[in-house]
């Protein structure tokens, strides 16, 4: 088996979610790449707390005992800033090992000189996670939507802002209340400035430009206007006149210039993207041959932050294989891994229902419906009973169950068309939450 | 300058498409890869329509001569069907040819046997187009979150059906009306089997549920029900409970098997995909570690089919130079064509805008106002003129401004603050449609 040799500074909320992703899906990302990832050495400040987490790994408070460590193949740099973090990785880059961050800042300030350190070095450096968390929006730019002339890209790219005036317009309150919300869920930091000044969405937004028209990072130049001063009444005649206001970076290319641009913006609140709420993230890109696309999940968080730094350690390793055809398989997993997992039949699929009956208005037709539902143990989630029209005597029942199993379902349904009172087939149309 | 050598098989829409992408962005296309990617060749039974688009390269109408000529690097199959294009597509990779194709069906039904050949000669077999068109979709599975086992995915996948069902919730349409009109407008085919009955889903979600879970195909085990039956009485019924309905095709890993299934879905309305609307496609993907992220986008016509066609060719093309760490380089174009395009000043930058102004309730302010706009060229979108509140003297007036330049926003604010009637400080927010 190959191997990747992984180290880790910063075992914080990222680095752990990072370990842990590594750990629990190993077998899963080995499946894919053809190989085994090994974190083999990690650093924190707090050596307890990094020892009770990384049990596999030699851990040490010293960052640059791995940047210089020769058995490391790949640095995770998740200890952010852009001082300490820009020297660390200048070192592993000058030690020719790949790097693989986290940091926004470090990239948005000096990704110029860190590219070309890389380049002459030829190492990867690797930031899917530095942008909108987990959503593979890097890639996405740099690969899916290759084949086009990008136009702009436009992103809600702060969870902490989008947060807040997602509560500023549901529950009508000001910013400085939902603020104070916000810090005691854990999703605004004590000091929110970066967040609620648009600095953390210019950070990101410099890259997404960089990569969308192949340029340099120019954050220095990026206007940004925060969401402090947005008004309540605001967000309300906003939406009298149908739209949503959202914080947006906005980067687009003109014949005068590029624009790069963080500040709150009206959308039509048919859009997509203004029905983005709560601590979400998603970027629309606009391409000359694919027109707007979305992209959408979690912005930040231990593990959808770690799905892209891994990510990335997976695009390293895919480099021991380049020259393949299969350097990505054609299934996702390589041909040897590929597995015979059975279909399950659908009458053995589990779904919630939407079931419409149409009745004879008598009494006692209700109860015999719910008790058919009820002897199966289908509990009802819902319901609807209409008046029959005028010159009817049928009326139409709607029932919105829980999950149950379809073949259940179907002999629930066997036996209510079975009743006398119940006129018509029943109509059976599944229901999906989609939310876990 | 690196070479790629294509041969295109069918010139039709996404052919045609195709020819259009690779010449108009051919620049940006070598600079992002460093590969001069050439259409060599084209096979189309209409000799004389495929002459007069692909005038740089040889027209034929024997699509074999195409898989067998030594000048072909990657051949591109967009001829649809699964008989003739199975037979080419096997003769190409034998010929040790990379393939490119858009073909679900081919894929969904002979996969298997594809994959296997194209182990066999090492060659590349890609297929983003094949599912949700210009939505990068495959290469988000297989790469963007592959550190993440992946729970559930669940999609719009069909255009047609999506616009259909949209219209009929919209204006309380049956099926067979919408049909019609779909006919008309060219989202149906004359035969719209294939997509009402919900086979064209199947074949995408077959191929999503084998790169998800890494799986063979396994199209023939999939359960699919189509929207042919779909009552209007329910959608409605179902918007009463807060629900759309969309034809989702749905494949999950069970304890017991995966789930496989296509049918008419019930979905919360305040989930993003229940909001996806018209023609357009949106896919779900659960990962253990990211938790949901929906990708949304144009799932068929010609360019953003094509957009998908090239990034795979893209992908076929960055082969060439496998090894280097810059395979894909650091900020997606090669480093020596990243160009210090220049930023524009906010000053400069061209937006609608928000405008609220608080007046004092006298006779000519809003003609004062408007004055000072149009004498700026700033056209008025939409206007809002509340009425004072009890005990009060002054009102708030907003407006919605067409596009302008920032500038000349200034200095039409400057001006209105100036006015005696306007009694605060003039609040603006811009506004963006990011509709095209």
């Amino acid at each position: 088996m190959k191997q990747l040799n992984v180290g880790i500074l910063g075992l914080g909320t990222v680095g752990g979610g990072t370990y842990t992703v590594l750990k629990r899906n190993a077998s899963e990302i080995t499946r894919r790449t053809g190989v085994a990832i090994n974190v083999v050495q990690v650093a924190d400040r707090n050596l307890a707390n990094a020892k009770a987490l990384a049990t596999d790994a030699d851990v040490t408070d010293d960052a640059f005992a791995v940047v210089n460590n020769p058995a490391v193949d790949v640095v995770v740099e998740l200890i952010g800033g852009y001082t300490l973090s820009r020297e660390l990785v200048l070192k592993a880059i000058a030690n020719k090992k790949h790097v693989v961050t986290a940091n926004k800042a470090l990239i948005a300030l000096h990704g110029n000189e860190i590219f070309a350190a890389a380049k002459a070095n030829n190492v990867i450096v690797a930031f899917e996670a530095a942008v909108a968390g987990g959503i593979p929006i890097i890639k996405a730019l740099r690969e899916g939507l290759g084949a086009n002339r990008v136009e702009w890209v436009a992103g809600i790219i702060n969870g902490t802002t989008n947060f807040i005036l997602t509560e500023m317009r549901e529950k009508g309150l000001n910013f400085a209340d939902v603020l104070g919300e916000a810090q005691r869920l854990g999703y605004a930091e004590a000091d929110p400035t970066f967040d609620v000044e648009g600095i953390d969405a210019a950070h990101k937004l410099t890259i997404m430009s960089a990569i969308a028209f192949g340029m340099p990072m120019k954050f220095e130049q990026a206007y940004t206007e925060g969401i402090t001063k947005l008004e309540q009444v605001d967000i309300k005649y906003a939406e009298e006149l149908g739209y949503r206001v959202k914080l947006l970076g906005i980067t687009k290319r003109t014949d005068n210039g590029v624009e790069l641009r963080v500040h709150p913006t009206l959308i039509p609140e048919k859009r997509l993207v203004a029905n983005v709420n709560g601590a979400m993230n998603a970027v629309v890109v606009k391409g000359d041959a694919v027109g707007p696309t979305l992209y959408y999940g979690a912005g930040a968080g231990a593990e959808p932050t770690a799905s892209a730094v891994v990510a990335d350690l997976m695009d390293v390793a895919r480099l021991i294989d380049a020259t393949s055809a299969q350097r990505v398989p054609y299934l996702a997993f390589q041909p040897e891994q590929v597995q015979d997992l059975a279909i399950l039949p659908i009458d053995e699929v589990q779904s919630a229902y939407y079931l419409r009956l149409r009745a004879s208005d008598k009494p006692g037709v209700l109860a015999d419906v719910t008790k058919i539902l009820g002897d199966r143990s289908i509990s009802i989630d819902a319901m609807l009973q209409k008046e029959p029209d005028e010159n009817e005597t049928e009326a139409d029942i709607v029932i919105l169950t829980h999950i149950t199993v379809e073949k259940n379902m179907n002999a629930a349904i066997a036996a209510i068309e079975a009743l006398e009172a119940i006129t018509t087939k029943v109509v059976r149309i599944r229901m999906e939450e989609l939310a876990k």
